[in-house]
């Protein structure tokens, strides 16, 4: 079904697909796996070009913007924006095919001690793609997961996302026709909806590693039902938690300034960001809460949310944190009609955030906590209960403020990136992001889901000992036919 | 208890260390864990040099190969040739540590519309250490497990292994007192004995990771153990299957030569390798498993298994194998009294060679099977039934032998290692090494454990955004104080 979360009529259906269909399109997948696999970076860079640029003709462009906004009342202009958005990310992880590093070529001579040994990595197969409700383009069917498994080298099967199903089912459509276009082997990209379906995604033997983004509940039953196969695979799960942010004593010299730019953060598509900032720790006598509640009120932002589950569950959260002890400090509504909540902000007692409480937990939508801690000891131990997270902020008195570098030595241990002076809800698609984060903001911390390192996920290294040159696979080869960067005895060599 | 296993005559023990006895050790090591951590590459090279040293002093050296014999019965000599290796194996993690490339370090400068962000893998902290009964130095202790975790800045507290507990205290005992010496954090290193302290190893909150080399029984319990936890964590298993050699029709034609590389190398240290050849695929009417019989009977091997169990599986695996189609060719008993089998060789039909028989579990000791396939399309179908394995093997007719680019192609998305006209018994620890393989040879199949990318394991990266210089880590400040290579802007740069 597909609903307009701003009125919450329904507006559409996409049909179920039966799991004997999903098993056929996965053999489609894995048929088209050796083909995708032994084509060059070059090639698949072509193929995601010819993805984002069929995304970002203007017709296009406009009706899929337009169609994801009646599906997410996300805004036409942030949906443009993320689409946009989702086309550069593509063409970066081109570029990041193509450079090649990520394939981690390594050859060793043999020694009088030791065999002549190459090492590649290579693509896992078929991978499945559960996308997030909230970033409909750039986490979606065609968003980082997607591009990266391509880009690696696998066929992709993605689950249309119940709350943009339509959608879905359009960029399937889109990039399909420009997949074929550009060469790509029938079989490098499948869609299938339904529930049903996602379960048989991750079940089928033809599937090797699973991708999603969601809740924390969605992620591990995939984890789970994974670990349950008879061949298990990795499943790359992110998922979320309570995102800090901490303010240092001279940062709170400047508590207007960072109230506001929590709210703005906080409230940013209606709080429906997994690197929402969902507590402001700041020093004892700051009143911080109040400021952020000040700021709220005059901020008065609009906005539904995705689902009426996700409407439901945001304001049920609230109720419970209430209960848990926190108390409301300003609370304004958000929109008239459909699936709505308010925002608000709760402060609480440093002394009740502790290992296993309801505050601690996230509650996904517009809505955070304030609370003030006593000195470093108490800011110490309320980090450590926290549960790991995607990411953490310091709002500090500018690069010299004494209290940052340790500051941000106690966050790097508890979360994915620590940042300072910034907002953690942006999530750039460079070279250096990190986008994971400790148990349980992801199921797999060793992984990113956004930036180079996110075509790592979907390889496995596999070591060549003693094979002639001609049984090599390219990558490996001493003419370098694909130019990559490789470590050979130890060190490394660039192609000219 | 340790044992004799010429003999099965007891000759010590080692106490069992209590659950909270472990958890002190954990919870030293977790106190350690910031100081090791903060250290620089260069420091923990030297820490596991002075090991190597400490375990090259003559005297020492030999008693711990005696030591070694005792509990092991795998022969001073082997053992010596380990423990030199060991102390090699320590210094190669040295100087990858040094070379610094591990760590990933990556920054992007600040663009329009991204901000600055950097990336640097960083330690996990206690690293929970399981080592292999079949090499007491080399995956022991302080094996590759340890030397990779202590080199990527993780303490180590590891079990003792009942097939040589003595020796265990003793590796541990002389490396700690190194350790202490070059000045290692007190709890870098610890041990612990019993099957409840291992136990107690999994489940403890200190431990952020398990690595282990042993059965698929003992490795995926630990698996499951550390999926039950509140905050799951990585476990590290290389527990091995079935590992096949192909002869190609060229390489049946030095079918004698072949036959007794074979013997040689799934007899070596009595079968008792993770990366045994198990099972010989010879083309129709090559009369291979003849063959492999003649030069077994030839060769006449002689040795123990490390414990009475392990004796007494291989003895039940070969009844098993017998019962599953198995024809016994040949069988020679490899010692009098102790702890012993007869090694082994049986011929199967390749038609039984399916999903789910018995023929197809590995069967730890010196016993393998031989089968002859038809055509190519019955070699493709036998090995599809396989589990992934650590290793395979083709045996060819030369670098010119025109099957051989598409065996190579066809073993390499099954295994973790391709070897060709080399035995897959060897495991070298160089820059190239891959030393892991598909599910259920391993628990994680991205993951070496063995080689330079072994120290990655017990990493995870975390990004800075936006965070002023004095407030990064070492490997990210703009000094590059530990002389990193490092990525920056997306072009890798060396330090001069």
């Amino acid at each position: 079904m597909s609903y307009d979360p701003r009125t919450g009529e329904r507006h559409g259906e996409v049909r179920a697909t039966p799991p004997e269909e999903v098993e056929a399109l996965l053999a489609r997948a894995a048929a088209a796996g050796r083909a995708v696999a032994t084509s060059s970076p070059a090639d698949r860079a072509g193929w995601l070009r010819a993805v984002a640029d069929a995304l970002e003709v203007p017709d296009t462009a406009a009706a899929l913007a337009s169609l994801a906004d009646r599906e997410t009342a996300l805004g036409v202009a942030r949906l443009s924006g993320e689409l946009a958005r989702t086309a550069a990310q593509l063409r970066f992880y081109a570029e990041v095919a193509e450079e090649g590093s990520w394939l981690g070529a390594t050859s060793d001579h043999a020694t009088g001690t030791t065999p002549a040994l190459a090492r590649v990595r290579q693509p896992l197969g078929p991978v499945a793609v559960f996308g997030a409700s909230n970033f409909p383009f750039a986490f979606g069917v065609l968003g980082n997961d997607t591009a990266t498994a391509l880009a690696a080298g696998c066929p992709v099967v993605a689950k249309a996302h119940p709350a943009h199903p339509l959608l879905s089912v359009e960029l399937a459509r889109v990039a399909g026709a420009a997949l074929r276009d550009a060469g790509a082997p029938d079989g490098s990209l499948g869609l299938v909806a339904g529930f049903a379906a996602g379960t048989a995604l991750v079940t089928s033997a033809h599937t090797r590693a699973v991708a999603f983004t969601g809740s924390q509940r969605g992620g591990l039953a995939l984890w789970r039902l994974a670990n349950e196969r008879e061949v298990v695979i990795p499943v790359f799960a992110e998922m979320g938690t309570v995102n800090p942010v901490v303010v240092t004593a001279a940062g709170a010299e400047r508590l207007e300034d960072v109230a506001g730019g929590f709210v703005a953060s906080f409230t940013l598509g209606t709080g429906q960001f997994c690197t929402k900032p969902g507590l402001l720790l700041a020093p004892v006598g700051s009143r911080a809460a109040e400021a952020v509640g000040r700021a709220l009120r005059a901020a008065a932002p609009s906005g539904w949310l995705l689902t009426e589950a996700i409407g439901r569950e945001a304001a049920a959260g609230v109720e419970d944190l209430v209960r848990a002890g926190g108390d409301v400090v300003a609370r304004v509504a958000t929109a008239a009609g459909g699936w709505a909540a308010p925002a608000t902000v709760l402060s609480v007692e440093a002394v009740e955030l502790v290992h296993g409480s309801r505050l601690l937990e996230e509650c996904f939508g517009p809505v955070a906590l304030v609370a003030e801690y006593a000195d470093e000891a108490e800011l110490r131990r309320v980090l450590g209960e926290l549960q790991g997270a995607l990411a953490a902020s310091v709002m500090s008195g500018g690069p010299e403020d004494p209290d940052l570098p340790a500051c941000v030595a106690v966050l790097a241990p508890l979360v994915g990136r620590v940042a300072v002076d910034d907002w953690p809800t942006g999530v750039a698609w460079t070279w250096a992001q990190h986008h994971g984060g400790p148990w349980p903001a992801t199921s797999a911390p060793q992984a990113t889901s956004v930036g180079a390192a996110a075509l790592d996920r979907f390889t496995r290294p596999v070591a060549y000992q003693s094979v002639p040159d001609a049984a090599l696979p390219p990558a490996l080869r001493a003419d370098n036919p694909w130019r990559l960067p490789r470590r050979v005895d130890g060190v490394m060599e660039w192609p000219p």
